[in-house]
């Protein structure tokens, strides 16, 4: 009776993923391919640890998506789950740039349905973690 | 002479913690009552992983508290310490929505004294630890 | 063709450092006393474990460089990139407070230089791991 409920609609969304690096099973064609666009596949394939790579990109993935669902009221933006391919939330950077969010197909059309206007993420990997975090506005 | 401080009492919050998973004892029920709510506890038993879901609640209450902290200038917000019960900042979640932050008693009334309208939480396990962040406005 | 990018420029810079504990470097003099200032050596020297008080404040330096650096748009603020001394970027807290961020020298001018009006800063360390977030306005 006494408990201040703070509104679940407020103006920002957060999301934060740890990732084990090991867990992010690279091998499997399947996966990756599902998950990952032709240029993150090129850009984490070049890099000096793939595997650290790909791990933070899966990581900013799912903080993209709790943000994105923190942000919308009532029901989840995401719906379809585990299910749904995170190849449509690109991450992309420049050189010596941050990282930048680009949607595609179900995912851009969700991001829109839920009034997101900006989406700023960042990734970390140390040891054998990957960490990313998001802010969606 | 030529420091650019920052203004500590500027419009956001925020905390992050992360917590080794191992190390918050579940076991000790004298712990869990004093740190977890009723509905926290069930939500956590019946989860995949007791453990895990224990500690990334547990996570999440600490980087409320740095949230709301970080938010409010001048004297901490809360002063008790490591003596104040984190049950009175409860996290909640329906299955499939983000968590959301419900406050009692004291850690109601700090909050409210804060000025705090707002708190976003976001909660990560993998592997090991556990990840969780809060933004607080 | 169909992909709505998010834009680059707005109003929030985050950043966010996961740190294996045991590989900052607190012997090499040299690179402590690059990269923290006199006040933070002491702070962290007489904490209860200060390797992982030095790491903690190496992840929030490098969160801030990603926070500030997500905020503008074009160019990286800093360009140096590795061999920018980080203790321009000082991160200074009283007892039982929110840590608080200092700029100095070429730090201080690039983040005016970005527009920069608020940074905050959060820390945390578990096991063997710190990790910290910033948030740049």
């Amino acid at each position: 009776a006494a408990a201040a409920e703070v509104a679940p609609s407020a103006g920002q969304g957060v999301g934060v993923d740890v990732q084990l690096i090991s867990e992010v099973n690279v091998e499997n064609s399947v996966f990756v391919e599902r998950n990952f666009t032709a240029a993150e596949i090129a850009y984490c394939s070049k890099s000096s640890s793939p595997q650290s790579s790909f791990a933070g990109r899966w990581a900013a993935k799912e903080a993209v998506v709790k943000a994105v669902s923190s942000l919308a009221s009532g029901a989840p933006v995401w719906t379809k789950g585990s299910a749904a391919p995170l190849a449509e939330i690109e991450v992309l950077r420049e050189e010596g740039k941050a990282p930048v969010v680009v949607f595609h197909g179900d995912a851009k059309a969700a991001v829109e349905k839920a009034g997101v206007k900006n989406v700023k993420i960042t990734i970390s990997h140390s040891g054998s973690y990957a960490v990313a975090m998001a802010i969606a506005e």
